[in-house]
């Protein structure tokens, strides 16, 4: 699969150099959708226009539904009104609520007006529910039965409507209300005239529209279902949701965190424009400087002792890389208890105690290797001993501040994917120099 | 569903405080397998020990699977060989290499014994796949009929039996080998007589069981099933492998790639033996140790500067963590680029001019900011203008490593996301001091 992907980037940019060569041949032949999004977000944005251009017509929507929003913008930004108009000629409510961030707001009027009304509908309710709620995304393809049907009015309507994934019908009440699901394979070898009722699941909780994307991950990593009805406050039956659907959006998920705990956007394009990447990334590294000067500001408290104890200054690094390092250890693995939902205020005690002698084992360890050296390097058993000291100080703080700065930061309601990490190597920079330098100038000087 | 798992953490430990109060009320009354799995891996030793106790005999084993390695470990290790024996008295293929690894290998070989030939055998051929390859997590729930049957036959295995995600019926030549599906709800309507064949899906790829689960993950997000088939290298049909595992498996493969990113295990139990997680993070310590030395090696070339202008000590922290966080956003690009299969040698160059431009424009930005600083704070232009330009050079150098790294650590097949961080930091701590101590002992002494 990427293998393939990574041959036709070989293949095209090339392609590019060689110019006698055909431009951007048999792009997305065979290529799914979301393998031709992936390959058009590999490419540099010009490249990426042409390639776009070889793209077959009927296979755009789909492909800009796949991309990232920031990739797709691009691609977007040189429709003209032509083809914008092409590309929303036929849009169900789903996809419309994929690509309206990317599109023009009286594009999005023009396509609602095209829509015929049940879609419209369907795409005004979705479109009241936030980004990160479930309702935004509920897929409107399902088989849905009056409570009161029987075996023969399943049978019918099977034999007329295919949507894929339809592992269940979904019964309502007269209101609409959700009422329960019959298995489509639990009609085989059924009466014509049996109510449905009579063959329903042991039922299982439909999902809240207003409930979060992880809770609905959440449930289908227990539910053994291919798809689950969503609800909303009254408990009538927007949809369903679609396992692959869940499974995309756990992906998504953690891609997010992946580049949230080094302060980019999970939208980030490959190839965005530099001026617009270096103006997102200062504001990551301008908080970072903040924390670096205050380190600085830590250490300029002793500056007398560096002068003097020159060795101070040379072994700095390894205080606070070795407090860093044994706090991000404590710190990743409750970042992983508070996302699995693991960690209480009942817990935290043994927890921390736990981390502590951790923390206490290592830091011993570690600083009598370290101290020996740094005596031995020197020549000054002092040296020695002073490093040996900061070290356990420092793990010890870190293993306190790698349990605490995480649950701190969840009762703030801040993801501590995205800031914890941060915040705890400030604390052990600081509290490393300071125990450090503060020990050096105790007993060097 | 974390927030009742948290609640009941922390009506387990009071419980434990309040002696009067009964020990582990209702633990797993309404609860699925995998929440009390949570539970008990959320509760330190001895009261996990206590909690099972009361899980409910006969859901012991499901709680078991679900559990991670060694948590898991640290409960059988009390079990005495009659708890073992009722354990292992009705296993499934699935179930026994699920927990293979944490029993002692006669107890393997005493359930081998009790199962019945067609679960041995699966186990078997299961086992014969490695730890990472989707042949070992075969399931052998599924419909399968000779090639040749007729609707009717089909409609009478249905009747029969029911596992669960039976979106399709699976047919195999004489020699047992994939033929082709047939989705169950195209039965409806059809005369008896039909030959199954006619109703055949447009064919979708079986999964090799040679195969990593990371590609099994990647076939269902594309793949709009809920089940596919798996066969092994000639094409025989092994079993099938459903979405809800797909969605646990991708859910490890994120957690695992967290955890390795601090030097961690996976299965790490939040309540581990202290003297056993010590050593294992003694290991990631003392790798970091060694690139921490190596730039106190590289500050200790210019000791006689650092004497000279205390103040080149001070700023040190400054120059070398606005390497490492510009090199981390650049790394964790490129990593994720990596994981989507979108980094190939052609679109490496222009990617590497791509984040050398932003390094350069932040480069600069940052330079003026913090050389101003500065040059005011020790009232030296020439601090400043040193600093200034160490800035530039290290973020610029940081652009590069974070381009450079991880794709060489993937040409030597490294995982880089567990060890690009360490030596991205590494690189930008020495390039950084060496760089602004050179810099400084050129014009400041």
């Amino acid at each position: 699969m990427s293998e393939e992907i990574k041959q036709r980037i070989d293949q095209l940019i090339r392609s590019d150099e060689e110019a006698d060569a055909p431009l951007y041949p048999e792009v997305s032949d065979s290529m799914e959708p979301d393998q031709v999004a992936l390959l058009l977000e590999s490419l540099p944005r010009e490249a990426r226009a042409e390639c776009w251009a070889q793209v077959p017509v009927e296979q755009r929507v789909d492909v800009l539904v796949e991309m990232r929003t920031e990739a797709r913008a691009s691609l977007l930004r040189d429709f003209d009104s032509q083809a914008l108009d092409q590309l929303i000629s036929d849009l169900d409510a789903e996809t419309l609520i994929e690509l309206a961030e990317s599109l023009p707001e009286d594009v999005v009027d023009i396509a609602l007006a095209r829509m015929d009304e049940r879609q419209r509908e369907h795409y005004e309710r979705s479109a009241q529910y936030d980004e990160n709620a479930i309702g935004r995304y509920v897929d409107h393809q399902l088989l849905i039965l009056p409570q009161n049907s029987r075996v023969r009015d399943a049978v019918r309507l099977l034999r007329r409507e295919t949507p894929l994934f339809t592992q269940h019908l979904w019964l309502v009440d007269r209101t609409g209300r959700y009422a329960g699901a019959v298995e489509t394979r639990a009609l085989f070898g059924q009466p014509d005239h049996l109510p449905l009722i009579e063959l329903e699941e042991d039922e299982f909780e439909p999902l809240q529209a207003t409930r979060s994307l992880r809770e609905a991950t959440e449930a289908f990593e227990h539910a053994e279902v291919s798809a689950l009805p969503v609800v909303d406050d009254s408990g009538r039956l927007l949809g369903r949701m679609t396992q692959t659907l869940a499974l995309e959006l756990l992906h998504e998920h953690y891609e997010g965190q992946l580049m949230a705990s080094a302060g980019l956007d999970e939208e980030e394009d490959l190839f965005a424009p530099v001026m617009r990447s270096s103006r997102r990334r200062a504001t990551w590294l301008g908080i970072n400087l903040l924390t670096a000067f205050l380190a600085s500001w830590a250490i300029g408290l002793f500056e007398g002792t560096l002068q003097e104890v020159v060795a101070l200054a040379v072994l700095m690094p390894v205080v606070a890389s070795m407090g860093g390092i044994a706090g991000s250890q404590t710190l990743t693995l409750i970042i992983r208890g508070l996302a699995l939902g693991q960690i209480s205020a009942a817990n935290i005690m043994p927890l921390l105690r736990k981390e502590l002698s951790v923390g206490g084992l290592n830091g011993v360890l570690w600083a009598l290797v370290i101290g020996f050296v740094a005596a031995y390097w020197f020549s000054s058993p002092g040296i020695g001993l002073v490093i040996a000291l900061a070290i356990v100080v420092n793990i010890a703080v870190a293993a306190l501040s790698g349990v605490m700065v995480p649950v701190l930061l969840e009762k703030l309601k801040i993801d501590p994917a995205l800031s914890g990490s941060v915040i705890l190597t400030t604390v052990t920079d600081v509290v490393g120099f300071v125990v450090f330098l503060g020990l050096g100038s105790l007993f060097l000087t």
